[in-house]
């Protein structure tokens, strides 16, 4: 069994690969944008767990590389289209692509990304690709229509909690999901664990997402690793923002609204009061139970996985190193 | 065999169907732009194509309607993707759906239509499916490269008539072709009828191209049913305008420069101009006597197929119907 570092760096190596063959490719202003945004690509969380799950059924994980490039790919496909749909200039400290080159250059680099991700997927040397093309649909579809409920939302009142969760599911635990149950696709293990796998990673990924909303207003500022507060000044419907208008008495909805409405204000100072009403309903301490309640969710589904020890704690260590945040 | 109006009018049928299984889905903004953009459909021409190709081998042309379906949809995402790149307002007298709805929902419309499309091809009961991804993905992205070529040419003034053919080979050609050759694979039919049906598409794909560049400045306009001289106004590197500058002499050549350079300018007195100029240089006749040679290619191609009499003539209509436009 490898461990998720050794992964990280094997997965890492084909990526960079990857990215030298796109450089040579023409016409540039298509493929250099690909590479670049490739280039910028953090810890490659969703192609490791691709790896480690095809790692719990065979040493030969090379049999994941084409899965877990196409993942990688389509990841950073929706990130490239995302940017664009929020006007974001920055991504990883360097230019978002629209910016860099120019929003047509985005559009369309982006659409070959979503197509090289199948061409990836096809290499994959499997007794059912057809399960994984199916798989990879499902996932790449529903994780649009997480992103059109996102945006919907923004100008939504009503957006309930369960709305909410059901967006998160779409638009980020469904792709965590997908990674681990390709991987072991690619192992050719089908079946109860795969499925288990999923469910696994739809409830990592759920917890992972709240405890992305939490660390926005919560986190210490320096292990975070980025501004705090973003989500607040954005008047962003998180998990944290839900709860507490379904918490809020009148008069506190209506000091929530003010500052949601206000047009001018001074940032430090929003996301000062916002944080003293969230503290007030005991925002912090309900969003760390339901993070809670999802990861030991998807603890009791890694109970029940029927895998040997030492892959049963690299899966277990997967779901720590996600929640700790260490990608 | 099935005649190609009986064609168009059962893929018509499966696109209608499909069309109000999208208008139940959720979220809506997600999917009501997808069925609005096949909605407004017009002749069918690429699913025809994977129909008829199907038909050669088989009656059973239900085989070919996940690929018919796939290559529609794929065609109505990139015109949805172009649309947004050119700041179109307008198709087939329509509102575009950046106009009709906003940016972000097309880019995010297109994305799903392009996963859809896979989705479709999925669907394919065929013994070899990987095949069928194989031709689609390269198809796909080469379509995505001739669209940027065409992007880069509008900015370049160096751009030679083989590298002008090279794009339309990618950006126009290679769908037509897919499109038969899917219809082949559909059939389970595979080999040299399938690879000629291809590069009868290519040669096919490329004259309509031509003209089209052609029709854009010499159509008889009611016949052609849209304004003339529109490549003209907004000086498109069409083979027409690379071929006068390729034959022209140096006065003519600055005359043309003079045009192309000019912002204001009245636009019926711009075409006359640069209408007087081909018609110096011969243009017309030299476009014409392209475009016969590669319609001329394709009907070699043609006569080599080795399939039945009647199949035959239907697919010397399909060449037919294509050149004189009735799409």
């Amino acid at each position: 069994m490898h461990t998720i570092k050794q992964l990280q760096t094997l997965i890492s190596k084909e990526i960079d690969k990857e990215i030298s063959r796109l450089t040579q490719l023409q016409p540039r202003n298509l493929y250099e944008p690909i590479a670049y945004t490739l280039d910028r690509g953090g810890k490659r969380l969703r192609p490791v767990m691709v790896l480690l799950a095809c790692n719990v059924f065979t040493n030969e994980i090379e049999k994941a590389y084409p899965a877990a490039l196409a993942i990688e790919v389509f990841h950073n496909f929706t990130l490239l289209h995302d940017d664009i749909m929020d006007q974001a200039d920055v991504r990883r400290n360097s230019p978002t692509v629209h910016k860099k080159y120019n929003p047509n250059i985005a559009i369309l680099s982006g659409d070959a990304m979503a197509i090289m991700a199948y061409n990836y997927l096809q290499k994959s040397c499997t007794s059912d690709l057809s399960a994984m093309f199916q798989l990879f649909s499902q996932t790449a579809l529903e994780v649009c229509e997480g992103q059109q409920l996102d945006m919907d939302f923004e100008t939504r009142d009503d957006v309930s909690i369960e709305e909410y969760l059901q967006m998160i599911r779409l638009k980020t635990a469904v792709l965590l999901a997908c990674s681990l149950k390709m991987g072991a696709l690619a192992a050719d293990a089908g079946g109860k664990i795969a499925d288990l796998m999923y469910e696994f990673g739809i409830n990592l990924g759920i917890a992972f997402q709240l405890q992305d909303d939490l660390l926005d207003v919560f986190a210490n500022q320096v292990k975070f690793g980025k501004k705090i507060g973003n989500d607040i000044v954005a008047n962003k419907k998180t998990f944290l923002l839900l709860k507490a208008f379904e918490l809020a008495d009148k008069a506190t909805k209506r000091e929530l609204c003010h500052w949601i409405d206000k047009k001018e204000f001074d940032a430090e100072e929003k996301i000062t009061a916002i944080q003293a009403t969230y503290n007030k309903l005991n925002i912090k301490e309900i969003t760390i139970s339901n993070i809670e309640r999802y990861y030991q969710s998807a603890l009791n589904i890694w109970a029940e996985m029927d895998c040997s020890p030492d892959t049963k704690a690299e899966l277990l260590q997967l779901a720590q190193m996600i929640m700790e945040r260490d990608h």
